[in-house]
């Protein structure tokens, strides 16, 4: 049994609904909230510097004697996590793998679409990870750049998001997936216009929910739960304006976000 | 005559509008060009953050001994500029005062639009600097975030971007403005589809092709021009991933970009 928190970092805000989910399913944990809102967004930045800024969240994080890390920015998942397990010895648990994995069971047919960031679809790591898991699935990777703008303006459900969500998942349609992975934390907003362009046949899979679930069986095997079934708490600490994350991170979060504290994230 | 380098940054790519009218107004003068690819965008950002990452751009240039600064991107011009003029003795010109005064010089019934990225609109820079030229005018300020983002997808013409701007400018129309200020180096990429919306009644304003004349005309004042007419090369540096720069830059300026190095503004 170990009552220290769990560090969750995010490129910005959209890692909220990551938080979200293990909040539900680890209620008596205590947790340490990173948002790099200076830098975001991670989705269009190179490997080299998104490794750097992985780094400096993971340093940071470090300084709050943290018992494990969830990462919950799908573009850090896929572009450095592979070289932060190589030099950190916490525990760090991306959004990858669980996204993968939730993708395989879903397929019946075995053609799964992945969307994303530019990052973390050109790194092709949801992509990996899904062949390991099944070699033979056929799998479609589509960039969605403007669904995070979308999501941020508040247009999820308007005739902007429907005639975009078109453009991008045209080629997701033809292919004919009944899975598909929303690669990125602001997608699960856009599911009923999703939903519209591509039908009830297709199963959406949420990385956000099926990491809670996966960090959850982590720090069990490791023996690293809270005793607490409840009343766990939550820093947050941002790069940029607390304020506007405050606003705008307590209605993802449905919950008041009391206090933020801002971070000197570049001499990490 | 002087022949040290006019210094040009921006927090990317989009300043490279800015960069190729100073090429063509000027092309005796050497340019270095820093962007800041690796914390762009600027529009959602703080001021205090974006005053940091302005100052941190400035003393970059100033180790390449330039004799002047033009700061491509609005943004920053309009959230940093001030501040910068109290700290750095360097003649520094931004793009918010040249493209006020030609939106004045243009409109006829004083109903003058401005659009740019929250952080310019809000700011309320362009705003204050048009009353103060034309105490009565009327002037309506409207972000438009999703605009850089469909310019950066290359979908300016497409049916994504006109419903979009029906959006944003809808209010534009009905206070009937007869100028517009394009408030952000991405968006002259859209005056086809912006004029599809306003109509041909309303001019639009290009700031970049503004602040180039303003800045010859301040040189010439200063005596800083140098006395070469052409031939002037540009160095570029940027702080994220040169090659990607490379490719879509070549594209703006419609020039081949032969080397860009990477810097560590972070640390500036």
């Amino acid at each position: 049994m170990d009552d220290r928190p769990i560090g969750v970092f995010d490129s910005g805000i959209g890692g909220l609904t990551v938080l979200k989910e293990i909040m539900e399913q680890l209620p008596g944990e205590d947790i340490v909230y990173f948002g790099d809102t200076a830098r975001i967004p991670y989705g269009t930045r190179s490997k080299e510097t998104v490794i750097k800024y992985f780094f400096q969240s993971v340093r940071f994080l470090l300084t709050k004697e943290i018992k494990a890390i969830v990462v919950a920015c799908n573009t850090a998942s896929a572009l450095a996590m592979e070289e932060a397990q190589k030099v950190f010895d916490i525990p760090i648990l991306g959004v990858i793998e669980p996204g993968a994995k939730a993708a395989v069971s879903a397929t019946k047919n075995s053609v799964i679409g992945v969307i994303g960031t530019e990052g973390t679809i050109n790194s092709q790591s949801y992509q990996r990870k899904i062949r390991k898991m099944s070699p033979s699935a056929e799998i479609i990777g589509i960039p969605c750049p403007l669904f995070v703008p979308i999501v941020e303006e508040g247009w999820e459900n308007t005739d902007v998001a429907f005639i975009t969500a078109k453009k991008y998942l045209l080629e997701l349609k033809e292919h004919n997936i009944d899975s598909l992975v929303l690669g990125c934390t602001h997608y699960p907003a856009l599911r009923y216009t999703i939903n519209k362009v591509l039908g009830d046949k297709v199963t959406m899979v949420n990385p956000a929910y099926e990491t809670a679930k996966a960090g959850k069986i982590m720090l069990k095997e490791k023996k690293l739960l809270s005793n607490r079934l409840d009343g766990g708490k939550c820093d947050y600490y941002v790069s940029d304006d607390p304020e506007k994350f405050k606003r705008i991170g307590g209605n993802i979060l449905r919950r008041e976000i009391a206090s933020v504290q801002k971070v000197n994230i570049e001499n990490l």
